[in-house]
C-alpha cells in the first residue's frame, strides 16, 4: 500500500510539474524555439551517433536478414542503447528468411566483335542459384514488363531476359523514377519464366552510372519456376545493349551460388525512455538494421537506426522528459520479407498497445528537406504547423504522405505515419551496392537528420499532437 | 542601305515574333511551367557539363591565379565555349598577382613526451616564404585575434601564434560559421606579427575534422613585417593543441617555400549568346575560374564556371532566343585580389554598357536549395514571385540578399547581383583543399544547380524582371 501511494504520488508530483512546464512553454514560442536549438546544437556538435554508425558500417557489413552477421548487428546495437543509458532494452523475437549469397557471382558475355567481356553482376535477393554449371543463352533486351506477351514463348523460350529500362534521370525525386523500374527488379523472373525464360538480367536501379551491381529483393510467383536473376551494372548493362545491337546472337553466361536456408529466429531490438506522464503510450521512431551485403547498410539503413537511437539520447542528453514512452525500434527484415514490422504492429495489437505516432528514417543519412505525415486530415493540420519551428533548418516542409515499409503496419492501429525526407539526388548511387559504405556518410547530414526526428518526436509528445 | 533595312526588317520581324510569342506566354502559367521542365529534362538528362567539369579538373588543377595552369584553364574553357557554339567568346585582359606555392611544405612538433610528430600544413595564399631555414619557436595558442592584445609583446615576441579558434559546427549556414573564423586567416599574420610574433600557424577553416591543411587567401597589414603563414589540418590541430596542454613548451617547426612574383597578365574568358530584342543589354553569369592548388577546384569554383556555360548551352539546345545578351564569365582570380571582377565592372562602366542582372555561382556543385538576390524593393518582389516556378525541385526559396565577389563590383552599375545557394553541409569538407576534386561532385546535384539558374536566367530575361 506505502509503495502504491509514493508511485501515485509521483504521478501526481509529474503531472503538476508538467503541467507548469506546459503552460510556461506555451506562453511563447520563444522557449519552444530555444529548445528547438538546443536539440540542434546537441545533435550538431556530438559525435557519437557518427562514431556508433561507424562502428556497425565496419563490424557488421553483410547483414542481410537471418545471417550470422545480422545477429551481431542486433547485439551490437542492443549494447549501444544499453551503453546510451535508455530505460530499457529488448529484443522483440522475429522469425525471418535465411536467403546467403554463397561465392561471389560470375558473368561474361561472349560476341562476334568483342569476344568475351566479364561483367559485374550480383544474384537478386531471394533468387534461385544458376547451380554448378551457371547458365548460358542468347540474350532478348526489353524495356519492361509490358514487352513479354507480344515477345510470347516463341521468342523467349530458353532465353536470358535482359530487362534494361533505366532509371529517369529527369524526375527530381529519385523515389518516383525508382518507383518506375522497380517492378523489372522484383517482378521480372516470374513474368519472364511464364514465357519459358531460363534466366533474368536486370539493370541496376540507380541514377548512377556506375560499376556496381545494385541488388535488391525479387519476388517469384507461386507455380512459375523459380529461375535466377541477377542484377548488372549500369556501365555493363550499357556494354551488353550495345554488343546485342552489334550482334543479336551474344551469348550470355553467369553462374550464382545463392540458395534459400529454413527460416531463423532472428529479432527486432528496441530501447525505450519511458513517459513521465502517459508511460502505456508510445511514439516509435525506427530505422531498419538489416541490410544487402555487397555494401555496408550505411545510407540504407545504418543511418536511420543510429538516428532513431539519437532521438533518445539527446533527450536524455537535454533532461527533456516525454510524457510518452519513446521508442526506438531496430526493425529486422525489411529488405526481404518485412517480418520485423509486421511482428512488432502485431504485438502491438495483441497487447493493446496505444501507438500515438510513429516516424521512420530509411531514405539515407542526407540533408533533410522535411517530414511527410499521413495522419487525419485534423491532425495533420496541428502538426503542419510545427513546420514554423523547423526555420533553423532553412527550407523545411512538413508534407502530407508518410510512412514506411517497417512502421506501415501501424496503419491498422490509427496510428499516424511519417517518414523524414531527405535530399534524394545521391540516395541511389548508395542504394544496395558494394557503394554503400561508411564514407559515403557525411556527419552533418546524418545529424541535421537526427535533429529534424528528436524535434519532431518532441514537438508531437508536447502538445499532444 | 540595303543591308541596314534588312537588318531593320529583321529587328522589326523578331520584335513581332516576340510580342506574339509572350502574349501566348503570359496567357498561361501553364507554358512557363512547361519550357522549366523542358530546362530541367535537358539539364538532367545531357552530360557535357559533368563530362566538361572532368576535363577542366583533371587537366587545369592547380590553378592558382597568375600560374601556367591558370592559363591552360583560360584557353580549355575558351575551346570548351567555341565547341559549344556560342556567338562569341574573347577574353578580357587582367593584370593578376602571381604568388607560387614551390616545394610542398614541412612541418612537426616536437615535446617532451610525444617526441618529433609531423604536422599536416599548407602555405596561406600570398604568405612570404620562410627561407631555406624554416622558422622554429615556442607556440602561443589563441581562439582570436582578440586574444592578443592582452597577451602583448611580452609573451608574442619570437613566438608562432597558433590561432585555433573552429568553426561552429551547431550552426546550419556552414557560410556563417566561416564567417565567423575567416579572420584568422585572413589578418591573423600581420595582427600577430604587430606584436613580433615569427610566424603563425592557423586552424584550417572546415567543419570537418580531416587531415587536410584549407588554405585561402591572407592580408598583410601595411608597415608590419609579412610574417609566414600556413593553415594546418584540424586532425593536427588537435593533436597540437593536446600537445600544448601537456608541455607548454613544445616547438613548432614550419618550412614553407613560396614566394610573390611580379603580375602576370591573366584575362578572364567570356562567352556571349547574343541578345535577340535588346542584344547591348547584358545578363551576366559567372564562376571563378582560378582555384587553389591543393584540390582540383571542383565545387570551388569549377562547377561555377561550369555551370555558367550550361546556361547558354541549355538555351541554344532549347532553341531559347533570350532578347538580351547573355554572358557566361569565367571570371579570373577570385581567391587572391579579385582583379577579374574589378576589371570586368570596370570595363563595363567605361563601355557604358548596360547590365540588367548578374548571377554568381560561387558555393559549390551541390544540391540547390534557392537563389539569393539583392535588387531594388520593387523589383525583387517581382523576382520573388518566379519563386512558384521552381516547384519542381522540392524546396526552393527566392530570398533576399544575392551577390558574390566577382559580380559584386556591378552594384555600382545598379544592377540586382544575385546568388546560387546550394545545399551548404558538405562544403567545407572540400573548400580551399586537395579534398576539392573531381569525384566529390555529384551529376545530379550540379545538373540541379545549373537548371535551376538557367531558369532564372530565362524568366528574368522573358518578364522583363
Amino acid at each position: 500500500a506505502k509503495i502504491m501511494s509514493v508511485s501515485a504520488g509521483r504521478v501526481l508530483i509529474w503531472g503538476f510539474l508538467w503541467v507548469v512546464v506546459w503552460t510556461m512553454e506555451m506562453l511563447s514560442q520563444d522557449n519552444t524555439d530555444l529548445r528547438i536549438k538546443e536539440i540542434l546544437w546537441e545533435a550538431l556538435s556530438d559525435r557519437t551517433a557518427y562514431e556508433n554508425l561507424r562502428v556497425l558500417c565496419l563490424t557488421t557489413a553483410g547483414r542481410v536478414t537471418g545471417s550470422g552477421k545480422a545477429e551481431e548487428a542486433l547485439e551490437l546495437t542492443f549494447r549501444m542503447m544499453e551503453a546510451l543509458g535508455f530505460d530499457t532494452v529488448y529484443r522483440q523475437p522475429v522469425e525471418v528468411p535465411h536467403w546467403v549469397r554463397g561465392e561471389k557471382e560470375k558473368a561474361w558475355l561472349k560476341s562476334k566483335r568483342s569476344g568475351k567481356i566479364p561483367l559485374s553482376v550480383a544474384a537478386l535477393g531471394m533468387s534461385a542459384g544458376t547451380g554448378s554449371g551457371g547458365i548460358k543463352g542468347q540474350v532478348v533486351e526489353v524495356k519492361g514488363l509490358e514487352e513479354l506477351p507480344a515477345l510470347g514463348k516463341e521468342r523467349l523460350k530458353g532465353k536470358i531476359v535482359f530487362f534494361n529500362r533505366p532509371m529517369d534521370v529527369t524526375l527530381v525525386n529519385t523515389f518516383s523514377a525508382y518507383g518506375g523500374v522497380a517492378d523489372q527488379r522484383t517482378l521480372g523472373a516470374s513474368a519472364a519464366a511464364e514465357y519459358g525464360a531460363s534466366g533474368v538480367i536486370v539493370r541496376s536501379l540507380t541514377t548512377a552510372l556506375d560499376d556496381f551491381p545494385h541488388t535488391g529483393v525479387l519476388r517469384y510467383k507461386e507455380g512459375v519456376p523459380e529461375i535466377p536473376a541477377v542484377a548488372i551494372s549500369t556501365l555493363d548493362a550499357e556494354v551488353l545493349s550495345r554488343t546485342l545491337k552489334d550482334d543479336p546472337e551474344t551469348e550470355l553466361f553467369f553462374k550464382t551460388n545463392c540458395e534459400t536456408l529454413p527460416e531463423v529466429l532472428s529479432a527486432n531490438v528496441i530501447g525505450e525512455i519511458r513517459g513521465s506522464l502517459y508511460p502505456e503510450q508510445i511514439i516509435t521512431v525506427g530505422g531498419h538494421l538489416d541490410a544487402w551485403d555487397p555494401g555496408e547498410g550505411a545510407h540504407d539503413d545504418g543511418a536511420g537506426c543510429i538516428q532513431a537511437m539519437e532521438v533518445l539520447r539527446i533527450m536524455k542528453e537535454l533532461a527533456i522528459h516525454p510524457k510518452q514512452t519513446i521508442r526506438a525500434v531496430m526493425f529486422m527484415d525489411e529488405e526481404i520479407a518485412q517480418r520485423g514490422g509486421a511482428a512488432y504492429a502485431r504485438q502491438a495489437e495483441e497487447r493493446g498497445e496505444k501507438h500515438w505516432f510513429a516516424l521512420e528514417s530509411d531514405r539515407g543519412g542526407l540533408t533533410p528537406l522535411g517530414i511527410g505525415i499521413s495522419a487525419s486530415p485534423e491532425r495533420f493540420k496541428k502538426m503542419q504547423e510545427l513546420e514554423k519551428y523547423f526555420t533553423p533548418w532553412g527550407n523545411f516542409r512538413i508534407s502530407e504522405r508518410g510512412g514506411g515499409v517497417d512502421i506501415g503496419p501501424l496503419r491498422k492501429l490509427g496510428t499516424p505515419l511519417s517518414t523524414l525526407i531527405p535530399d534524394p539526388q545521391r540516395y541511389f548511387d548508395y542504394h544496395h551496392s558494394a557503394n554503400d559504405t561508411f564514407e559515403q556518410i557525411n556527419i552533418r547530414e546524418l545529424q541535421l537528420g537526427s535533429a529534424a526526428i528528436t524535434s519532431l518526436v518532441w514537438l508531437v509528445d508536447l502538445f499532444d499532437l
